[in-house]
Parts: structure tokens; C-alpha cells; sequence
């Protein structure tokens, strides 16, 4: 039982109150009139999602940084959060480090920290966002995965593929140039969280949802929410390889495969996936400019189910190539 | 360095966006006009805050009770809470009687889970509760910790002490009769959040905080957040040990210094402590029936700081039970 089905099957529930319950990347509570609260946690353990040698600077970072793309993918306005921190033991340069890292994500948001709880335990950290939404008349400007139709064009913002890639680098799984895995590795430990852009989004974007899974899987929740089908022009999302651009793929020992395989299911990119209709591409083209994000068109959305992987030439990926994660 | 000393060097600073921010029962966001959002975060870790053979229903109703306490103790009506879990692996029996608990306790409140977050690792259970406070005005209705005055009277709920004779009793420590030792276990693996007497308790008490840590300690929180000192009715509040009415002392082996040692420091009671002027006498007592909680005048402010514990004749306790945590 995956992560999805365990939620599915002991904790969602129909909600009476939220606006917006369990399910895509935020919760929405309607507590004023004409603003909504969007709500989303994220839990860091030890081990799973970070190693237990990382600079304590850019976990901080990292733990507000993947609560924040929630919030991005929500279209919301950080607010505020709160910290939960188990620690082994009080490790005052550690706990420097790390408070530091998290403040200076925080701050140019004028995102503050609110509560908490400390407390010894193996190490994990918690963290709760609340960000606000306009809904005036009762109108959510909320961005959900569920907004997407047939014709749609699918956008990614910024590079993706890139923190797989260093976490490949550093299992020792494949072997990469100092400059390029210290590039790499600033993507997988320091994520930028797109909230600009999300504010930009609003009555542009059809749906949306945040890269941390992988941009397979995520598009797939997108899909599934909005009941639809894609088409993926794979060989536009592999040039979002930040690094394809500084790869010698030959002495990189990184094959176009294992590339393609960070680019699609990587995850860990914390970059934004929508949709929007053609009519809104110049908006948009606008609207990165305005956000300092680049955007790029990888697919459409199809009224047809499934997903196709599509080769620069238009064809369906050969069937080796569908099964995309081949570190799974 | 401890919790509150790690909190205060690290992560405490000056909010300018939220209406409270660290250092409470819960934080305030004043999002909407005539209203606030009080929000907290409780972590619950394996071996330290439950034992890893506890039946998970219960241990799902403790995960959230604690942080309903602190809903309670601020005078918020409970609104939605988001649910972050760390599993050591899948067990579908205990996932079972877990969500069973938590939503037995919930749904009551119309408490809704909206979102949260499921990994791999240690046991870890974090919950952020959030309740909504009228402000009507811009004038919060929050009961804080800081509005104690010289002269106000000092109440507790329900019954403190029973968790920590179980803990004590399980840890093999002192032995208990069998009856006594269920009633005491069941207060300290299923608190009762007050949530009824904190809504009842708005504009009626001047100062307030929820029993976690202990009577004595969480009353010099409000204390020192109040700038104020205090007597305490040592025998009073020993009267509130629930089990007291039904130990045989010596055959439990149970002597009064360890009782009153519970009683004073015992922890995880999860009653509310609270302060209010003599002329709100009849009418707490009507907000304490129309709650179904009792509630125990135990001591009175004191303009002079520090806290002083009394005997039944008025006494300071000698030094040997000023030292009131004989199990530290």
C-alpha cells in the first residue's frame, strides 16, 4: 500500500467545513468573507529525505522551501507557519544553522513563525503553512489540480531533473563533474519555491500542482483530479535539464536515458505544473517575465485518458522507455 | 539548555503580521475582521510521549487531544487540523484503530482533518490544530496567559495527578491496585480536552494555560507571562487527584509525598489553569455546570513574585517538598 492509497483509505473524508479537504496541495478553509486560508504540512525525516551529514543552513531552507511550493502550487500568499522539530540532542551550531537557513526563506515572504514544539526524538521536522486566497463573492482564485480541459497547454516553470540527479551522484550511482553536481546538489538541497509565479498564476492558470514526486507521477494526480488525459513532448522537458546545457554526457557517464529518467520522474524539483488554454500564452509569457521565472510548454492536455510520452518527433516512447524509473 | 530556553534563543522573534506569536497556547492571525485563527503544533515521538505497545485508538485520540487542549486553554473553537505521520512501516490494524480514534474525537468538534502528510520513519505523529477566536471589533476574545492580576483567584479542571500515578505505576515505580490503576491509565493515555469550559471560560477569566507539563511549571508560564506571583493551596490541589478517593495508601504504596508529587509535577494532565477576579465567582461556577467540568479554586495572585506553596494551615511547604519533582 503506497502513500496515496494508506490516505485514501484511513483518512480522507468528506469535509462539511473546508472549503477543501485532503487532496491536492493545500486545504482551503473559507473563514472571512472573501479570503480563503490554504493549509499544507510537510514531515522531513532523517535518512528519507535529507542525509544525516547536510549542511543545517540549507535543511532549513529545504523544510520551509517544500512547504512554500505547496503554497505556490495554491496560488496562495505565505502567511505564516509552524515548527515541530524532534531532535536527537541540542546541538547548538546545528540548531544555528538550521534556524538561520529556514529565516532567510522565510523572511522576504514575511512569513513568520508562529509555534510549534520541540521536543528529543529521532530527527524530524515538521512544518505547517498557511497562506491566504482571494475569493471574493465567494469566488475562489485558488489554484487546484482539478481545473484542467482538452486543449489545455501543460507548462513547467524553471529546470527539473536536476535534484535527481545530484542524489544519484551522491548515492554514488553515477559520476559527474565537480562544478556540474555542485550545481546539481544546490538544486536537491536549496529548492526555490515558486511563490511568485503561483501569485501570477491566478485567473491564468487552469490547474496546477507542485513538483515533488516527479513530473510523471505529479502530471498523473493532475490528470486524475481534473479527468482528463496529456500528451507529453518528453524531448521539451528534457531540455529543462538545467544541466543538460554543462554535461559532457559522455565523461559525465550520465547516458540521454538516465537523464530522461531525472527529467520525468526525479523528483524533488519543486517547480510548478499547469495548465492553461492557448488564448492565455501571451499572459503568461507576461507573467514569468514578471515572476523572474522561466516557463516552458511541454504537452497539451487530451480529452482522451492516459498519458503519452511523446519523442520530439511526435511518436510514442518505445515501451522501455515507459517504464521511466529505472532507479525504482 | 531546555525546550523553552531552545525556543527563546532560536525561534522566537517579534511577529508583525500575526496578532500573537510564540510563547503561548496557541499563536493568533487575525485574518478576517471580527475574527482570529489560533493555531498549534504538538509532536508526539515513540518512548518519549507514548509506549510502543499503546493501543493505537487511544494513542490516536491522545495525538489530537493534546493539541485540542491548547484550542482549549486559548478559548478557540476548534475548526480543522492537518495530520503529518512518520511509519515505520504499513500496519493496517494499527492504522485502523488510530484513525478510528482520532475521528471519534474529532467529529464531536466538527474538527475536520484537511490535509497532512504520510513518510517512512521513526514513529512521529504531528498534528496542528486550528480554531477560530471572535475579535469582535479588533478586540480579541482569546484567553492568553498574560492577564492574571494581583488578588484573582487560581482554578484548575477536572482532575491532575492520575496520568503521571499510571506513568509511574507502569514504569514500576510504585505498585497499584488493579481498578485504580485503569481508571489512572485511561487519564493518561485519553485526556479530555476541555474544549467546552475554554469557550464557556471567554470573558470570564483573566489569564489562562493548559496542564502539560505539570501544575507548578505551567503555572510559573503564566506567571511570568502575567509579571505577577502567586500562593498555592497544596492541599486543594491534592484534592484533585481523582485516584485520591479511592487509594488505600499504604497497600498501594503510594505515600502522600508521591502523590502530592503527581499533583504538583505530574505532567500530561491536559486540564486547563486559569485566573479570574473574585466577582466571577457565580458565574464560573455556572460556566463550569454548563460544561459538565468542575472546576477547583487551589490559590490566588500575589502582586509579590515568585510562587509559594502553602499547606492546608496556610504554611509555606518545607524545603524538602519545594523540591516538588522527586522523580527528576
Amino acid at each position: 500500500m503506497g502513500e496515496f492509497d494508506l490516505i485514501e483509505r484511513y483518512f480522507k473524508r468528506p469535509t462539511t467545513r473546508a472549503a477543501l479537504g485532503v487532496g491536492d496541495d493545500c486545504a482551503l478553509l473559507q473563514l472571512a468573507a472573501g479570503s480563503q486560508l490554504a493549509i499544507s504540512s510537510d514531515m522531513l525525516v532523517e535518512g528519507r529525505h535529507f542525509f544525516a551529514d547536510v549542511d543545517p543552513r540549507t535543511l532549513g531552507h529545504k523544510a520551509l522551501a517544500v512547504n512554500l511550493s505547496d503554497l505556490a502550487a495554491c496560488g496562495a500568499e505565505p502567511q505564516a507557519f509552524t515548527l515541530a522539530l524532534a531532535l536527537p540532542e541540542i546541538d547548538e551550531v546545528w540548531l544555528t544553522g538550521f534556524s538561520q537557513g529556514l529565516f532567510a526563506l522565510a523572511d522576504p515572504y514575511g512569513c513568520e513563525l508562529v509555534g510549534g514544539d520541540t521536543t528529543r526524538g529521532p530527527l524530524n521536522i515538521c512544518i505547517t503553512v498557511l497562506g491566504s486566497v482571494p475569493a471574493p463573492a465567494g469566488r475562489s482564485q485558488a489554484l487546484l489540480r482539478s481545473g484542467a480541459h482538452p486543449g489545455d497547454d501543460i507548462y513547467v516553470s524553471g529546470h527539473i531533473g536536476d535534484a535527481r540527479l545530484a542524489l544519484e551522484a551522491l548515492r554514488g550511482k553515477i559520476s559527474l563533474p565537480p562544478a556540474l553536481l555542485q550545481a546539481a546538489k544546490r538544486r536537491l538541497e536549496e529548492p526555490s519555491p515558486r511563490i511568485k509565479l503561483g501569485l501570477a498564476l491566478r485567473g491564468l492558470a487552469s490547474a496546477a500542482i507542485d513538483l515533488s514526486d516527479g513530473l510523471v507521477g505529479d502530471l498523473q494526480h493532475l490528470l486524475k483530479a481534473s479527468r482528463v488525459g496529456a500528451s507529453l513532448n518528453t524531448a521539451a522537458a528534457l531540455g529543462r535539464l538545467a544541466a543538460r546545457w554543462h554535461v559532457d554526457w559522455a565523461s559525465a557517464s550520465v547516458d540521454r536515458a538516465t537523464a530522461l529518467s531525472c527529467v520525468l520522474s526525479g523528483g524533488d524539483d519543486y517547480e510548478l505544473l499547469f495548465t492553461a488554454p492557448a488564448s492565455a500564452r501571451d499572459a503568461l509569457a507576461a507573467a514569468a517575465a514578471g515572476s523572474d521565472t522561466p516557463i516552458t510548454r511541454i504537452g497539451q492536455i487530451d480529452a482522451a485518458p492516459g498519458l503519452r510520452l511523446l519523442n520530439e518527433a511526435g511518436s510514442e516512447l518505445a515501451d522501455s522507455f515507459r517504464s521511466f524509473d529505472h532507479f525504482a
